[in-house]
């Protein structure tokens, strides 16, 4: 039983003594089924016979004015000539990050990227979940299984480490002058995600000595699996089946997705139906030719995980106009995967003077959080642009600071064809004398 | 300008000069417009060509397995007999508190409550919002003039002085053994609001000395207006937008709600269109004929406001049944319009004995809070029940304390008519040797 000697540093005595007793009790009596709905308590209630659910407003919609919307493709990704004829063409939604207020996402808007057509169409009573491998006991759990156990709640963004690298119109979109902040930062999303700590599983199933990493593996035709260290798992992973207080979305996973915090995209599996225990990385298609930054002497920095620390204006932001000069609240979002955002600075004169803004409602640990600042505006040209610090004392880079660490010029940024992850460079927004507002990473 | 004078607890040095800084700024440049979109930036991107937006995933969907609903008339909230005829028919749609996880209550599913045929369809480009009466300078603003504003936000409950007041199948709900959650507690929500603090608003106006209260009112056909004390608007009200990330939904008050954190939800107006300062309260229809708790001495209570603390296990709820003996989490919600949840106890055993649960994530202010608490079902028959403490001392009532309060008996709350306002007494839920799950207020 390795799980409970192994270095878990949120873990009180008291939720100790708890996982003992969980694990006595959840050994006891899970298999044996799932909380049912007794007949009729699920029907309409008296005054409800009406099919029309729409008619009824049984599960609303949004006024017909509101026009946010997710977009992009992502075959423009990969190299010049796509993907090998036959391959399913993948699909990369960006969040509209400029239509957003708050920190939370809403689900319909949640960023998406599949390398598979459709999202799988899974029904939950015909889910399992197994884990295996490594293990002293294998087992299969339902959804109900899962939704049975103690559950958390909490909010996370998940971020694809390509955002920023991926095309917009005109070119790529941090090089684009008329990006939007959807082009530009649309890869990222923040859920309130529901679901039980994977320690929990993995204590359930005995994880045995001389395990090392997990397999997690998807429903989907393409079966994504990703390798993720044991520590990271026994530590803050969630297999998640709620988000925003409903069930996760089909794009995002449903019925479960294993939510990681704070790092790649990549690793919070959609779909998940497999957990394995193994003593090494799987090398699965994803981390050996996709997700590897490679570097200009042919070397490749693999296994990367945690995001670093970011932020973005959101509001005014790229594609913008401001009608005319006076008092703006200049909005944003910050995030990093190592922790809580401590302080977020934006400067509205080209970077000369930084000024601290509000963080708005209490950051949370590897979530969006959001931030304003009041300005008014002169009229004059100028740059707008933010950033952040978390509580590991990690800065927000500027994209000369990303230069150093790769060993390049600023220029590279600007043409190169590489998939450039963990791109957390500061972004600034020109504001033109009419008001306009353009992206001026390149300005 | 009474509003910089009025006591304001939660408002620091820093927050006062700011608040001078946006007197100045706000008065400088707001009627010049809205933040704009630049020609093109709302377009589709390259290969989003096709308009099917369902199919490009452009704004996401629930799963098809995925059922949990809204449902309710309300009707039977009123004296034998109904309302008179030709009144609209008033729509009373209940939460599925059993179906939602976390504290979020997704928008698609927050109670409504409408005195009126369906939500008025408003295009928020013509909408515009008034305030006037006791104040220096009359104003009005457009939606977009208010996203220019300094905005926050803060997750809070709105929940109906009536909740478990109305009828379910079989009976008033709160007597029905076969009620489930949704009819029993289901006139309460929560979301994550984004708008403007309508002090801010007021100081932009200049409230005169003298003045007292606001009447708001909403652009819906009935015009629902509401009295609600100048201190309390002075203190934490909203000029809401937003809604979890995105605009307000239709039935919550698209494109503007008054928020008014953890009082009764009919001073949350609706379609917000006009706010009057005033020095005495209107005496409007809500506030006269139906709010009133009227007692059995004749005489009726006038303006009450806050909600006391309340809460209920949500899962094991009414209606669900249990497969067999286990280890199962009871999970629920608590609230409190005074202030923050402190402490939750359960009682597993008939309320013998009371443990702790635990609260699950931060708690916030006038906010649902979730709560969990493991336990191993022995296949007896039992009753499950939760009580709840906040930050200002105040513990959830029992039945029999309320039954004081009113100076009636128990049974009286089984057999009368009357619209029982903040009936927060603890929910008792019977598991029965079969597993199932059943009312047991009464039992």
């Amino acid at each position: 039983m390795l799980g409970l000697e192994r270095k878990e540093p949120r873990m009180s005595a008291r939720e100790k003594g708890r996982r003992q007793f969980l694990k006595k009790a959840v050994l006891a009596g899970l298999s044996a089924g799932a909380i049912g709905t007794s007949a009729g308590a699920q029907t309409a209630e008296p005054g409800n016979t009406a099919p029309d659910l729409k008619k009824l407003h049984a599960y609303g919609e949004r006024s017909r004015f509101e026009t946010a919307a997710r977009s992009g493709t992502m075959g423009d990704m990969y190299p010049p000539g796509g993907m090998p004829a036959g391959t399913p063409r993948d699909f990369g939604l960006r969040t509209p990050l400029q239509d957003t207020v708050g920190f939370i996402t809403p689900s319909p808007l949640h960023y998406v990227i599949s390398h598979a057509h459709e999202p799988p169409d899974i029904d939950p009573h015909e889910h399992r979940l197994m884990i295996h491998g490594m293990v002293d006991r294998p087992v299969i759990f339902t959804v109900e299984d899962l939704k049975r156990l103690p559950s958390v709640s909490r909010p996370h963004f998940i971020e694809c480490n390509a955002n920023s690298s991926t095309a917009g119109p005109g070119g790529a979109a941090r090089v684009a002058v008329e990006a939007t902040v959807r082009e530009t930062h649309g890869f990222t999303s923040c859920s309130i995600w529901t679901g039980v700590p994977l320690s929990l599983l993995l204590d359930r199933a005995g994880v045995q000595k001389g395990s090392t990493w997990i397999i997690a593996e998807g429903s989907e035709e393409g079966k994504h699996a990703k390798s993720i260290p044991l520590e990271k798992a026994l530590d803050d992973v969630l297999v998640a089946y709620g988000q925003n207080g409903e069930a996760i979305r089909p794009e995002q996973g449903y019925p479960l997705r294993l939510v990681v915090p704070g790092w790649e995209g990549i690793n919070n599996v959609k779909w998940l139906r497999r957990i394995k225990v193994v003593d090494q990385p799987y090398m699965g298609m994803m981390e050996s030719t996709k997700y590897p930054s490679l570097r200009l002497d042919g070397k490749a920095r693999w296994f990367q995980f945690e995001l670093g620390p970011r932020s973005v204006i959101t509001r005014p932001s790229g594609g913008q106009k401001l009608p005319a000069p006076g008092f703006y609240e200049i909005s944003g979002l910050a995030w990093s995967g190592r922790g809580t955002i401590r302080k977020v600075e934006v400067s509205t004169d080209r970077g000369r003077t930084w000024k601290e803004a509000q963080i708005q409602g209490p950051a949370h640990s590897k979530s969006h959080t959001r931030f304003g600042m009041d300005w008014t505006w002169d009229g004059e040209e100028t740059i707008l642009q933010a950033r952040c610090l978390d509580d590991q004392g990690e800065v927000q880079p500027t994209m000369a600071d990303l230069a150093k660490i790769w060993g390049v010029q600023l220029d590279f940024f600007r043409s190169t064809s590489i998939v450039i992850g963990h791109f957390n460079a500061i972004q600034p927004w020109k504001v033109n004398r009419d008001g306009s507002v353009q992206n001026a990473l390149f300005a």
